[in-house]
């Protein structure tokens, strides 16, 4: 049985079928892969997007979606085997995972990091552990990686500038008030990898590598389909020529847990929004972001508002690409 | 494309199209107009009957309903245009109305006024955004207005006394322990008003006037269809050969944002609960109020307990009128 | 109209006709009982197998379920007649009843007591006052009793040994942090001694009796219909030749409101987790409890991870338990 937790668990051609199922949804294609079956949707923290998304994706199928708010509405979960369980947590994953596993489908769960110790956290905990006892697939609607949020970034990348083997993608780091999770970062670094473009890294400061587990993995999808990765903190040189620009924002992993001392180093980065002049120097750049976005903080209302922006067409793809993705989980052969 | 945001953007006709779609729905009419479609239903504020009934009234006309709890499940939404989001606003309602359009058909808003600063809270900034930036329809579920429970209220008093046309409508200030929003009173007063009733507004004070904005309305639609509108301070004279009662508590608009000094104006209502005594001066009027609402401090126990009281229909109508809305907005030619 | 309030308002046979249909759901029966009908879920407190698993039913059988969180989403609720609402409840249960039922056609309640006065708490006033003023049937999500629960352990149980009649059942007390509800102790107690079985309450003090409503209930079900009611503080006398051993933590009722005053007693009962050796006394018993369950201070590893733990099945029955229930409801003729 499969789940969908990272794509740096899927080929590229996997990944390209579930992007090609997508877009036949956008032109009319109907799916009732999902009639009589139901997809439990687990959310530790908040959501628009996702949540009306994924909603919406398993009616459209004949399905139907139970949001859980995994913080208030439902009760503090452990993960860790053989916990003795007299703190907060009222029961294990253990329990919930096969519980939920007998009343749906499919499990679907956000779980961001809590920010305090990346050696731990890095391993994903809650949605391992739900992956590993629940008896049907799991989707990761993000976490530590946003792999849905990927496909609909790819897709509409796809969309609006064909073939992208071998264009050139800059992910850049973007102010904002706080340090914020890697997840997207990690993952549209993974996704333009995996697809072979050349991927500029643009960061304030060398502390804001991504971890070596992302990092490494986009040098061998590189190195094995083409395409290629850098680091720089060289804003001119990372924006010229460029053919896709991707914002986002995040803390850097050597002040995890003590936030505070990445102060000075956040503070290289406070000239970091995308601007037109910044625009100005790409070889006519989509620029997109996945949502929520701070306007006139990452990204300057003129960029936002051109015709250059991708964000809404990529918030749009989360409908279709999680279709494709709910489709393809449902429908594996003697699931549960 | 037409929006639902307050009865004052529609005709009379129109109004009473919908109030006669919605007793054809209570009869047993069935629609099918939201088939395959769905609706976001975004509260910034609790609810109980209003998720209730939309969700209910969707999924009869074939439709899906989302619930979006705005605060705590959602991100914060910012609405000025041009913004420097640097505060605690995560995302722009340009951004979030687009997206949400992506998704659904119908949006539909509860978002209360802050009680902070009237000028500001009376353009009713939320909704208004929403209206401009999304691409399908948008429904007020209360804001500064309520026009759902005015055709709820408009539906009730037609199946109890009939033609409402220059029948006398008390629309009475009633206490409570603390100052509300205004949305209920200037609604009852919209639509009474718009129905060609005498409205009597009363009030323990002059200070309780409503917003001119619904007061010069009222006299327009009154000068335009029939009916008047006078406000008094006089209970027995307010109470004298009424057709109708409706009970509605709010803050005075002199005091917004300085409540405190609310207090001895306040205090001049304290007897204004609504009793037999009071209700035997009028013509066997009927008695209402949108609920929730307070026994024994806005209406006595013997009066909601009496055949007079409309409240539970009212609210009941609830559900067949907002079918008859959501139906009006999703019927309209080339919508998304 | 008959409500499913406690399973001691229903008869053996009654119940059993509940737990055949149960069955039935489980080997592939369909009912369309819910078709065109709705159902609303009001929470008073948090929930994962409750309502994702009557959601998930209802929409099985063709209808529609809204889950209402009562604290947060809704409104402040006052339940009690003739009170002078100047408080912080904004809602009459008497309105709230009408018309939720005007919209649905079955009102479930999860309320559990406050912990602060037994004597008021013990007369279950919310869903009481609910079960009163509603026009639609009204299911008991667990309030002082967890009746949906009963079902589904006793389905557990007959479907791993079969007839339960005059085989010993063991409902012991277990440790846990804090002093919990004694709904589901007292709904063990009941629907065993509702069955025949010879019931052994363990507890670690006398004072950790059940009320008198309860353990009245099983002393008259079993000189009835057969079977016995006992209570030890005799760990070992209490497993030894167990058929089924059912775990449960709650707090002692004389110390209802002064919780601190019981700390000497529950110390008492540090030694009662269910653990290999315990269980090595029984009968080759199984072993259950109620989700969610604390890990390695209610009950040992070794026992949960062991083939006698009927735990997980337990919970999986109640999505067919409720669907029996549901269906019963709906299908009283001339119901709404």
């Amino acid at each position: 049985m499969r789940h969908f937790l990272s794509t740096a668990d899927w080929t590229r051609p996997e990944l390209q079928g579930l992007l090609d199922r997508a877009a036949a949804f956008k032109t009319g294609t109907v799916s009732r892969a999902l009639e009589g079956k139901s997809i439990a949707l687990l959310f530790f923290n908040p959501s628009l997007r996702t949540r009306t998304s994924f909603d919406i994706g398993a009616n459209k199928m004949g399905g139907h979606a139970i949001v859980l708010d995994a913080k208030g509405a439902t009760w503090p979960l452990e993960f860790a085997d053989g916990a003795v369980m007299d703190g907060t947590a009222e029961e294990h994953v253990r329990e919930a995972a096969r519980v939920l596993s007998s009343y749906v489908d499919l499990i679907a769960i956000r779980c961001f990091p809590e920010f305090k110790d990346w050696p731990s956290e890095r391993e994903d905990p809650m949605i391992s552990a739900f992956a590993k006892h629940s008896t049907v697939p799991v989707i990761n609607m993000e976490t530590i990686v946003h792999p849905c949020q990927e496909l609909a970034m790819m897709l509409a990348l796809q969309e609006r500038i064909g073939a992208v083997q071998d264009k050139t993608f800059l992910l850049t780091w973007v102010p904002h008030p706080k340090p914020l999770n890697t997840a997207v970062a990690n993952s549209a670094l993974l996704m333009a990898a995996k697809f072979g473009m050349n991927v500029r890294l643009l960061v304030p400061d060398e502390r804001y590598r991504l971890d070596e587990r992302y990092m490494g993995a986009a040098e061998r999808f590189t190195a094995e389909g083409g395409g290629s990765v850098t680091m720089t903190t060289d804003v001119e040189a990372a924006y010229t020529g460029a053919d896709a620009v991707y914002a986002k924002s995040w803390g850097a992993l050597p002040f995890y847990g003590h936030w505070d001392d990445e102060a000075p180093f956040r503070a290289k980065g406070r000239d970091f929004m995308i601007t037109p002049e910044k625009m100005a120097l790409t070889n006519n750049a989509t620029v997109s972001h996945c949502l929520p976005m701070r306007r006139n903080v990452k990204i300057a209302d003129a960029v936002v508002d051109s015709p250059a922006f991708l964000g809404i067409e990529e918030a749009a793809n989360r409908l279709p690409v999680q279709q494709a993705v709910m489709e393809a989980l449902a429908s594996q052969g003697g699931v549960k």
